[in-house]
This record gives structure tokens, C-alpha cells and sequence, in this order.
């Protein structure tokens, strides 16, 4: 055991060999791997079949049909007995002799060479019909080997078998096939802080849920991969090390360790692929995705998995996938991409390529994507990303405005269900992008928040359907039309309201500190947590202070900034502030106590042109519907009695 | 028991409704199913839930991180504390004091609000570090909430789940969800004439090895579906009705009914749905997939599929996926589509909608897809095709050249990996065919039989690689060179050799006609089938013919064509004829006798321009490679001391 502790050293740590362009990493593992050895054949039933790699040519056994037959339901008959048959002379057959009856599939009868149609024949007695046109030879019969001659090649080896081949195998007369294996995986999440979700942990200070373990194993599998994941293993060389010697004796094609790839005290994954083999790519020049390491252990495929969860689904999607394809001899699914208009710059180091989430939706004619922060640690930039784009090595970003061909992350058909909404944070709209997912025809709200002055910003760049804003004028008491009239003098817009709601203090459960009111934040014992420049709760605040003739600077923790009402609430909490400025709602989800100081309106604004949209006629539609309002009025906090109707400027809070 | 008999009579006959256009029929089943009574919610673990859709909206219950922690391995540090640092003029921290180690994911130390990475930090003595640059506040610093804030959304009801959403719901502290259950699907196949292909079955005349089930089944597990396949049920309305009972107790989302959905006298699936619920669409505007049933019984979908496996696919293509999806409150996967140049015209009947199959390959800068014929029998039009295109009910069709969008069957990527050969058959191309997809880079060779005249007509049209041709001069008594001048004046081309081969007349085993030369074909008690017009052994046949002086009209059969040499010697060995000109190992693979002919030179003519592709190069390897020669000799009937050469004018089978 050489458990390195790091609350004692700085500790020693791996340098990386050299970061290699993603095609290159994957190149030195094919040639490191011999796939003819790894991955072998199997048998398998062809039922069983679809969606496996033949490992050999199949030939068919049997033809399809077997023999001449009937391709339609009627009467077989001689093609040459019917060549005067007329409409209003027709020629009449008899039974056994001039026709045979038939249904589709039945053999043709000695002799027949056609089929009439039942539509098309006359019973004149039982034994007897007419028909009033001629046949002509081989009409309607399916002749021998029309689909499959036996002997010929049916498919070659290395095909992928579609549903459908099931059907020329077993028309072909083959039970069954020699597939490739499927790609066996091992992961093994690894940690001393990690917490196996399985036992329903409860995560104290410096613990997290492994999760990624869950994610790559849910990624292999869509990749056919059979999968196994192991309880977390600690950080420990030698309990590493032998799991994955356990791993290589038993024949596993692939073993990934979570986490440990990159170059800390404690990771440890480099120096236990290089003791059981050697180590064949540690780093790539991708972002997030770089502490990627790949290693060939008695000729098996050994991946160390960045630790952040971004950079690990890159390290899958970008090395891992190919590899497997490659090994199982398959070709990848489309993924298919799209050009993104983007709303915001995007910086990107030189010399590493760069995979930004993007959250995309259609508005007016073409599709806006968002990104969704570069952060490799946040797992929400995937979850709530449509696209994915990718930023090249030579470049150093992509600026606002800029098209990107981005590989989507949902069906095609998914971006044009998206309302995609930019501004202030409400917990309403969490309500609404429930209900909206509720309908007959679904519709997915995709919110940003950047505050309501970010919102007017965005209907300006034309890139959401409509912004949340709150925005107070202390100079005329009323909201957000000032604001428009200002910075959107030229778009012509409609202001809905979805609540009036109420805006305070949130304060620690039982309001130790003693907060009443905004004088209290001037106190040398009050910490205060902010929300961003631009957000209406900021302006707000902003006033408040000027009332009460408090300077900014005397407010402890001002310049401290979170995004939204939640995030302030959550700072109460955790005790990292006293108090801060947010809505009713966020202070009750957690329990926290709420020093109440004003009613705002809150509006949703529209561009008229999206007016008519058929996903904001759903909100406005949700906006009126008794269901909704009862849930937003639920939560505390709220007033819904200017709900879904349209405002108009010096309306204020009446209307 | 009420066993209608067709070898009896005509029969009773149901007739079809009213066809419907796809949507329609859809729409119908929708408004007649309640959706949400049929399909009901689950609780799953979130690490088995990628893949399935959420039945409510889902809350996190935990923040993430849930403390402000550390972003990178280093030091935790406060911020103001470093502001003096400078290149050159170093601040001196000590730990506990001044700095905390801290590796990634740690929480951050009380009062710390920065890290600085370890690659910037120099070790001075065990308790000391020093820095050159000052660390602004938050630098480096995960906040608490920052990819995730207790009680917020994590996902909208009906929202589907990707692999990396496990991830989001384990880290919001979900350990289960509510999802819609899978739908869940029984399929049963009917007919008295349909083999179980599991009894291993050598199916005699009027009977066929079932095989739709078993492609259904793969479909609808693609589609995400518990699928049951039962054995096959005779056609006998009280056994299949009591089959429909069950499936209906037993609480089944979906029952299919194969076979038994048209209007024959044995296809009682319609009247089977009307005495258990109501019958809701019978037949559908599409070609194939007309004879589709839809129904509803006991607020259950049964489905009648079309017996030709074609119709039956389009049946669950069309209108069970998008069902199947509906219940399941999901949106299918993308089916991606190209441009392609169509090489033939296709007739299609005004009022249906087309489903064409097109066997697809880039051929220059364009995709050119010829199509696979219209029958609807024939299960080999679906697995040889790369994609399917759409005519629409009012077209009649579409001509050579025309430009369709069609929905690729394959990934997009397999269409820059095929090869597009049209022309005459051969079985040697088989050979090609498996081999070219043994390779490190696979190819898929696409050969469509047109003849050696149609491979000209191809090449002409810029529809393909290379044609396969053995067409034999009299005059000059050279192959190929006299045609490509003539109706290939202007283009430049190569003619490398595949192999000599031999052409004879296949004949019955044993020769019971005792038929020993061309001028057994007139004799009255000898029926030949011939190949297509165009086709090189046509071209060799009248040669002979006319050296015999035997005109055609003497030969009986003469006007009977098939496309194949396989084909061809299908017809001896059924005894639907008694000999017919082909190749030696047509014959050999079906154990016939062979009375030899001619030797013949069977070339690939290569467009000068193809002549570098690296699809085409790989084709000219093989030729060279000992392995693929010696499978082709090992066949019979060949020679290949030409194989793999560049061929030129006059060297007939010289050179």
C-alpha cells in the first residue's frame, strides 16, 4: 500500500508524455492492437442476428421462392389459352383443365405460366369462370429465385446485418451465422472520495456520487458493447493494479479506469498500465477531453478516463467509440449536424480542438445555439446541449454571429419543437418547460439565464422566441417598457406577464443574523451574496440601497455574483452568506427564511413575428390554463392575476 | 372450425375498406387510442435509464458541487494574498497559513477563495512555496451549484434521457425515476403453408420458411420494444382469434398479426380485429404496404402486416414506428437522407406513394442509385439497398437522371466505401465481394446484372466504377475493344482481365437428355432457357447458333430470358428447363453437369477517371493477390493466367 496523501505533500506527479491530435491517438491504438486475435467469432442464431458483424461470407442454401408461384390471389392459368379474351368477349375456363384456383404463395401448377387476378375473374358456375382480358406469360408469378438464387453470395463478411437481412437469411435458407463477438468492456471507477450511488449515499464534505462510471457504461452500450461496471476501487496502486490484471485474465476487450489519468499525486492509472504493459497515449489536444490515456495490456485495450465528466465523455465519444467500431468491425450511426448561428463568443485555446456545448433551438429561419460554458466539470453542458461543436486546433474561437456546423445531440426533428427562451431566472419557467413537455405535441423550453438586460440583448441578435425580464423604472414605477423603449426602440414586441412576484431578503432558517430590512446589509456582521450586472434583482437591490443611502461599497460580499435566485439561496444554506436578494420561491425550496421587500412583475417579452409560433402560442395558452396557474401560485411567492395577459406601458403593477 | 379451402373454390373475399394516405391512417389510430390509460409509468435506477423517457419532471435534490471546491491539483490560497506576486519577485506562502494542497474535487479550505495549479507553485522546504503570479478571486474554484443547484429542474416530463443525463441525475442526488414503461409488442405469425425456421425445416413445394416475424421483431427491438414472437398460427379464425384474446389478456401494448391483412379467402386478420374491437384502417395508400390493418380492442393497437415481407416492413416503417414512438412520448432517431441520382426510370402508380429501393454508391462527385426492382416478394430489394426514396402519391414516377431525396439505410459514411459495378454477372464477383470487404479498410461491392451491354449503357451515364463484360466479336474474334469503340467512342478507358472463364450448357445431372452440343437445341424434346437481351452469353449463343445454322425460332424456350447464370441453372436442376448456356460454376454449385463451349474473357472496364480511386485500386490488388486467385480457380471453369493484366486491342485470349 502507498497511499499518497496530499494533505501532507505537494506529493510527486506524472508528466505527460506529449498530447497528440485526437486521429493520431486513435491510429497508435490500431496499431498497437492486433483486432484479429482480440475480437473473435461466435455463432449466433439469425434471428438473433440483427445489428451483429458477420465474421464470414454467408452463401444462400435454399432459392427464394423455391419454385415458380403465385404472386397474387386468383387464378393460374396458361397465358396462351387467354390471348382472345376481350372486354365483351370473354373466354371461359374450366375448372382444372383452363384454371386452377390460387392464393398468393401457392406453387404454380404444372403447365401455368400466369396468374389472373381474383378482381379480374368472373364465376360464372362452380366450375366455370370468364375473364375479359388476355394474360400474358409470367404475369403475376413470382418465378424461381426471384429474390434469392441458391449458392450466391448473400452477404460478405464484415457486413453489419440490418433488421431486414434476418429475412434473406432465413429465406436463404441459413439458421444461423459466425458474427463477431460483441466488445466486452470492463470500468472501473476509481477514488477514495467517490460514493457508489447504490447504497444511497448522503455526500459529506469533499465527497462526491460517482457518476461517470454510470454515464461511459450507458455510452458502451449504445456502442453494443456488452458492459460491466465494478463498485469505485480506492486510490491505491496495488488494489488498481489488480484490478485490472483481474480484468486481462478475464478476457475483457476493453477496461477503463475513472479518473487517475491526468497528473496529480494520487493518479495513479499511467504508472499501473505501464506495469502491465505500456502505456500508448497519455493526452490528447482536445478541451475538455485532454488527460485521455490509452494503453495496450497483453494485447487489450486499457483507457484511462479523465476524472471530469465532459472531458470523460469526450475522451469515449472522440477515442473510445472508434476503437470499439474498429474492433467490431462496424461503422458508427450518423450523427447528424447542422449549422448553428452562434449567440455568444467562444474562445478556444491554439493547438487544441475544442468542443463546445451548444443549446440550440430554431428561431425564425435559422438555428441559434447558445454555448453552455467551457466548464469540463459540469455535466449540465452536455445534458443540456443539443449540439455539440467542434473548434479546430488552428483556431483561436469563434465569434458572435459566426456559423458552426455543430453534430447534434437530439433528432433534427427535436430543434423545431425548442422555444428557446434568454434572460432573468424564474422558477416559473421550470413549471413552464414541465408543462409545455406535457401536450400532444410536446415542446421543449430551453432557458439561458443572462438577467433581463442579457434578454433584451438576445431579441435584439434575434437568437431566443422570447426574453424574461423584470426590469423596475424607478423614474416611473413602471416595468420593463422604459427599458424597451430604450434599447429596442425599433422591434416591435409584445410584453406578457407570467407573474407578479415577490422579491426579498432570503435569510438562514430562523434568521439568526436578525435581517429585517436592506438597511441591515450596511452591518459589518451581514454578508451579502449578489446577482450579475445586468440582472432586474440587481437593479432592484440597486435601488433599495439608494432609498435606504447605502453606498454599494459598505455592502459585505457586493461584488460577489451568482447567476441565479437559486444559487443565492444556496450561499445562505451553506452558511458561505448571511443573505441575499431573490424571490420567495428559491428561499422555500430550501427551506430558508424570506424577509419579504417588494412585488415585481415579471413578463415574458415576444418579437410580434413570433407571435403567431406555434410553441409560443403554447405558452401563451399554458399562461391561461387554471392547471398552471394553481402550480405557480403553489410554490409561494407568486401572484397570477396578471397571468397571460398582455401589458401595456404605465401599467405598473395594476392592469 | 371454419378452414376455408381455396383449393375448393374462389371464396368469400373481403374487400378493403377505403385506402388512406399514411398520415392519415396515423392520425386515425392516435385519436382512437388513449395513450395514457395503455401506457403507464415505472420506477427505474437512473444508471438503467439512458434510453427511456421521463413520466414526470425531475428536481435535484442535491446541489453540485455541493461546496465550493477546487478546480485543479495545487494550492488553495486567498486571493488578496497573492496580488503582489510578480515574475522575478515571488510571495512566499506557508502552509496552513498561507496555502492548502488541495487536489482536484477537494473542497476549498475555510477563507480560501482561489487555487493556483501545481505547475505554477515552486516548493521551497516541506511548509514553504513560493509564486510568480497573483490569483484572481475564484480562480480555479468550482462554486458551489455551479453545474447544478438543489431543487432546480433537472429534466421536463417526456423528456428522453441520454447516456450523459445519468450522469446529471446522479450528481442532483436522483438515485430512480419514474419512465414510461417499453412498449411492449407480441407478434404473431399465421399461414398453414409457413415453416418455424427453429425445427430446421427443408420446406417442400407451397411451403415457405416464415421469416416476416423474425424481421418485425428486429425492427420493433430497434425501436426500442419488448418484443414476444410466438410461433406460427395456422390460418384458422377461431385459433388466431384466441391467439388476438390473449395477447389482449395478457395486457400487450401492440399485437402484430403477420400475413392474413389482404383480401384473400384466407385472410381473416380484419375480421378477427372486428369481433374483438374495431377495425380502423384497412389499406393504406403505399406501394408496397397497401394490405396494412390497423385496429383497435380493448384499447390496445393490433396491427395486420402485409404477408410480403417488403409491404410489411413499410407497414412497420410508416405506421407502427411512429405509434410505437407516440406511446412512448418519444421522437424516433433520424433517419438521414441524400441526394441520388437515379440511373432508371421508375414507373409508379398515381394516387399511391412509392417506396423505392436503390442500391446507393458515390461514383464521381454525385450518388447514383439504381433501383432494385418493385417486387414486393422479394426481401433482397431491402438488403441490398442503401437507401429508399419516397415518389409521392401524385407523380408517376421518376425518369433516368432525375434527382431524388432518399433516406439512407446505411450510415453515410458506408457510401464512400462502396464500390459500384454494373454489368455482366459472375460469380467471381462474389469472391471480389467478400474479399474487398476482408480488408483493413472495408469496401462493399455493389453489382448490379444488366448485362454486358447494360454495364456499357452504365458506364456511359457515369453510374458506376467499373462494368463486368465478356463480349465476344465474331468478326475479329478479340473481346470487348470492338463494343467500347463503338458505343464507347469517347471515353477513356482501361480493360483489365478478371478471369477466363467457361461458358457450355448446364444440363441436368447426369445428362439424362443426352445433350452434347448447340445443335441439341433444336431438337422438339429439349427445352433451353436463355439469358436477357444484351447479356454477353446471349451474344455467344447466337454466335454459335448461327455457326450451327439454327435459327432461333428453332429453339424452344428461346424467348424465356433470366438475368443471372445462377438463375439460369435453377431452371435446369427444377427441371423447369433442360439445359441453358451459363458458366461452369453456376453449374458446379448446384450439382449439375456442364458440356463445355467456349473459353471466354470476362474484363472489368474502368473509366481512365476511376482509375486512382482508392476503391477501384483495392479491386486491382485483389486481381494480383494469390489468395483471391486461387478461391477463383478453386470454383472450376476458370483460368486466371490473364487476371489482374491491363488488356489491349487484339489480344483475344492471348496476350
Amino acid at each position: 500500500m502507498s497511499h499518497s496523501d496530499t494533505s501532507a505533500t505537494v506529493g510527486t506527479r506524472n508528466i505527460y508524455l506529449e498530447t497528440l491530435p485526437i486521429a493520431e491517438a486513435v491510429d497508435r491504438a490500431r496499431a498497437a492492437l492486433d483486432r484479429a486475435t482480440l475480437v473473435r467469432a461466435e455463432t449466433v442464431g439469425s434471428h438473433e442476428a440483427a445489428g451483429r458483424v458477420l465474421s464470414e461470407a454467408v452463401y444462400a442454401r435454399y432459392s427464394s421462392p423455391t419454385m415458380h408461384s403465385a404472386a397474387m390471389d386468383g387464378i393460374a392459368v396458361r397465358a396462351a389459352d387467354t390471348f382472345a379474351a376481350r372486354e365483351g368477349h370473354p373466354v371461359a375456363l374450366r375448372r382444372g383443365e383452363g384454371y386452377h384456383p390460387v392464393n398468393t404463395g401457392h406453387p404454380m401448377p404444372e403447365g401455368c405460366d400466369a396468374v389472373v387476378m381474383i378482381e379480374h375473374v368472373a364465376q360464372i358456375d362452380a366450375d366455370t369462370v370468364e375473364i375479359e382480358a388476355p394474360a400474358f406469360p409470367w404475369q403475376h408469378v413470382r418465378r424461381i429465385g426471384e429474390d434469392i438464387v441458391a449458392t450466391e453470395l448473400l452477404f460478405p463478411r464484415n457486413h453489419r446485418l440490418a433488421a431486414c437481412d434476418v429475412g434473406a437469411l432465413l429465406s436463404g435458407g441459413i439458421w444461423e451465422v459466425a458474427v463477431w463477438e460483441r466488445v466486452r468492456m470492463r470500468i472501473i471507477p476509481t477514488g477514495d472520495e467517490v460514493l457508489d450511488f447504490t447504497t444511497g449515499p448522503d455526500p459529506g464534505a469533499g465527497q462526491v456520487v460517482e457518476s461517470n462510471s454510470q454515464v461511459l457504461a450507458a455510452m458502451a452500450r449504445d456502442m453494443g458493447c456488452i458492459v460491466e461496471r465494478i463498485p469505485p476501487v480506492p486510490d491505491n496502486p496495488d488494489a488498481l493494479r489488480a484490478e485490472l490484471a483481474r480484468s486481462l485474465d478475464e478476457g475483457v476487450h476493453v477496461t477503463v479506469l475513472c479518473a487517475g489519468s491526468s497528473a496529480g499525486s494520487k493518479d495513479f492509472t499511467r504508472q499501473i498500465i505501464a506495469a502491465e504493459g505500456r502505456v500508448l497515449v497519455h493526452g490528447i489536444q482536445a478541451m475538455p477531453g485532454k488527460p485521455s490515456l490509452l494503453g495496450e495490456c497483453r494485447g487489450r485495450l486499457v483507457v484511462g478516463a479523465p476524472g471530469y465528466p465532459v472531458s470523460a465523455v469526450v475522451c469515449f465519444d472522440e477515442l473510445v467509440a472508434p476503437l470499439v467500431a474498429w474492433m467490431g468491425r462496424t461503422v458508427p450511426a450518423d450523427r447528424p449536424s447542422a449549422e448553428v448561428h452562434l449567440t455568444r463568443k467562444v474562445p478556444s485555446k491554439l493547438g487544441v480542438e475544442e468542443f463546445v456545448r451548444l443549446a440550440v433551438g430554431r428561431v425564425g429561419n435559422r438555428l441559434v445555439g447558445t454555448p453552455l460554458g467551457r466548464g469540463a466539470g459540469n455535466i449540465t453542458t452536455l445534458s443540456r446541449a443539443q449540439a455539440v461543436a467542434r473548434v479546430p486546433a488552428l483556431s483561436e474561437g469563434a465569434t458572435e454571429h459566426d456559423v458552426l456546423r455543430a453534430r447534434l445531440t437530439v433528432p433534427e426533428a427535436v430543434l423545431d419543437s425548442i422555444l428557446v427562451c434568454v434572460g432573468s431566472h424564474d422558477n416559473t419557467l421550470d413549471v413552464l418547460a414541465d408543462e409545455l413537455m406535457g401536450g400532444e405535441r410536446p415542446f421543449r423550453l430551453i432557458s439561458t439565464h443572462v438577467g433581463s438586460m442579457g434578454g433584451i440583448t438576445a431579441l435584439r441578435g434575434g437568437s431566443c422566441h422570447f426574453a424574461g425580464a423584470h426590469l423596475f423604472d424607478p423614474e416611473t414605477g413602471d416595468f420593463n417598457f422604459p427599458f424597451l423603449d430604450k434599447y429596442l426602440p425599433d422591434m416591435d414586441v409584445r410584453v406578457v406577464n407570467l407573474a407578479i412576484r415577490h422579491q426579498g431578503l432570503i435569510v438562514a432558517a430562523g434568521n439568526p443574523k436578525n435581517i429585517n430590512g436592506v438597511e441591515d446589509l450596511a452591518r459589518s456582521d451581514v454578508r451579502f451574496i449578489n446577482r450579475q450586472r445586468g440582472a432586474g434583482t440587481r437593479i432592484l437591490l440597486d435601488w433599495h440601497l439608494g432609498q435606504a443611502g447605502i453606498a454599494p461599497s459598505l455592502v459585505q460580499g457586493y461584488d460577489k455574483e451568482e447567476f441565479t435566485h437559486m444559487a443565492v439561496a444556496v450561499n445562505v444554506l451553506t452558511g458561505a452568506a448571511d443573505c441575499g436578494l431573490g424571490i420567495h420561491a428559491a428561499a422555500r425550496a430550501l427551506g430558508l427564511d424570506f424577509v419579504p421587500l417588494a412585488r415585481e412583475r415579471y413578463d415574458i417579452v415576444i418579437p410580434a413575428a413570433h407571435m403567431d409560433d406555434v410553441r409560443v402560442q403554447a405558452v401563451l395558452a399554458l399562461l391561461r390554463d387554471e392547471r398552471f396557474l394553481k402550480r405557480v401560485e403553489a410554490m409561494g411567492g407568486y401572484e397570477t392575476t396578471l397571468s397571460g395577459r398582455v401589458m401595456e406601458k404605465g401599467m405598473g403593477l395594476g392592469g
